[in-house]
């Protein structure tokens, strides 16, 4: 199971997270660069205590190898845990699908066992709930764009585009509030930081931090 | 309270919205051209007996007028409902801010009372959940359209995409199919009804009905 947990408020996990969760012998997650998973931070009540865990400690590099080895090293305690007969609940922050790392299980594991994918709420409406402002509305083209891109081709997608978020902003905040105020855009922009969480930052985009 | 109950199956509602309709003395929510209310359909089990039920009649119509003068008539009964102090659940199908009609009230009573958008799970993750594809990946754009688009903005708009997800496929399936075929995109689409429903259908796009 690749089990979707939302943005991080574990009220907004799905009911049929939180049961399968409950119900694990073997549970299994990411934890980047050595810090804890925020993916085992929201369901670490529901987790329990005698269920075994998988980590992934998957290193930060711009290189992809060495993440993929990783998860190339997780598919496989994963594929054991299988065989011996357990399920493992793979824990992913937000949606598995939706900009997360659980289809790099998915495509190692899924043609030999079976894959079920819960799909859970996402930062991006996560963040329009919280901004009070609606992220697409009737006939509204929605345009999802990683920050990570390059300057030029944001630029190019956002002039474009009706309804605009930008996930993944981190160090790349400068250069899109760049682009954004040279579009003429930063008084219909609104800046978001740990959706649903205690520290949950919303913001007018020009007083982002 | 704007809530949003998740794509269709009861399990995908968050823990959240199951504790506010749990609780809730009044819920609202849209019925559309006299058909029962997919929302409620999705909470019924969750609606104590004891809550009173605001139902918006939403006529269809290509006009907005009509739709609107409903939402006019279901806020000053909503606006009644928390001036004598009760809190209203709103129900809403997949996501509130996400081409979903609780904007409407919203616009109409946010100014004056306090307003809480609880997110929901939506049907584009769980289409890709269900299909077993991911609908976003790395640095990946996506695109999220609706389907009443004309034929030629929806060309324009898949052609220059990397990953699209079309919504409201429903009477523009067959112009849809056109445009997807005339890009040669037909093998990589795969088409999805009811998602998360029992009565499901997940089919490559070329035998969509």
């Amino acid at each position: 199971y690749g089990v979707g947990l939302g943005p991080g408020d574990p009220d907004l996990m799905t009911l049929r997270a939180q049961r399968l969760i409950a119900g694990a012998s073997v549970v299994a997650y990411p934890a980047l660069a050595g810090a804890d998973s925020f993916a085992r931070s929201i369901a670490v009540d529901v987790i329990p205590s005698s269920a075994r865990e998988i980590v992934m400690d998957v290193p930060m590099s711009v290189e992809r190898a060495p993440a993929q080895a990783a998860y190339d090293k997780g598919a496989v305690e994963i594929a054991r845990a299988l065989d011996a007969g357990d399920d493992v609940i793979c824990l992913c922050e937000g949606d598995p699908f939706f900009y997360g790392s659980f289809m790099y299980l998915f495509a190692r594991l899924s043609d030999r066992f079976d894959v079920e994918v819960v799909p859970g709420v996402t930062s991006i409406t996560t963040c329009a709930a919280r901004a009070g402002m609606p992220l697409a509305a009737r006939n509204e083209r929605l345009t999802v764009l990683p920050g990570p891109l390059p300057e030029e081709e944001l630029r190019a997608r956002i002039e474009g585009a009706e309804s605009v978020a930008i996930m993944k902003v981190g160090r790349h905040l400068a250069k899109i509030c760049g682009v954004i105020d040279a579009l003429g855009l930063t008084d219909r922009a609104v800046y978001v930081e740990r959706a649903s969480l205690p520290e949950e930052v919303v913001l007018p985009l020009k007083e982002a931090p």
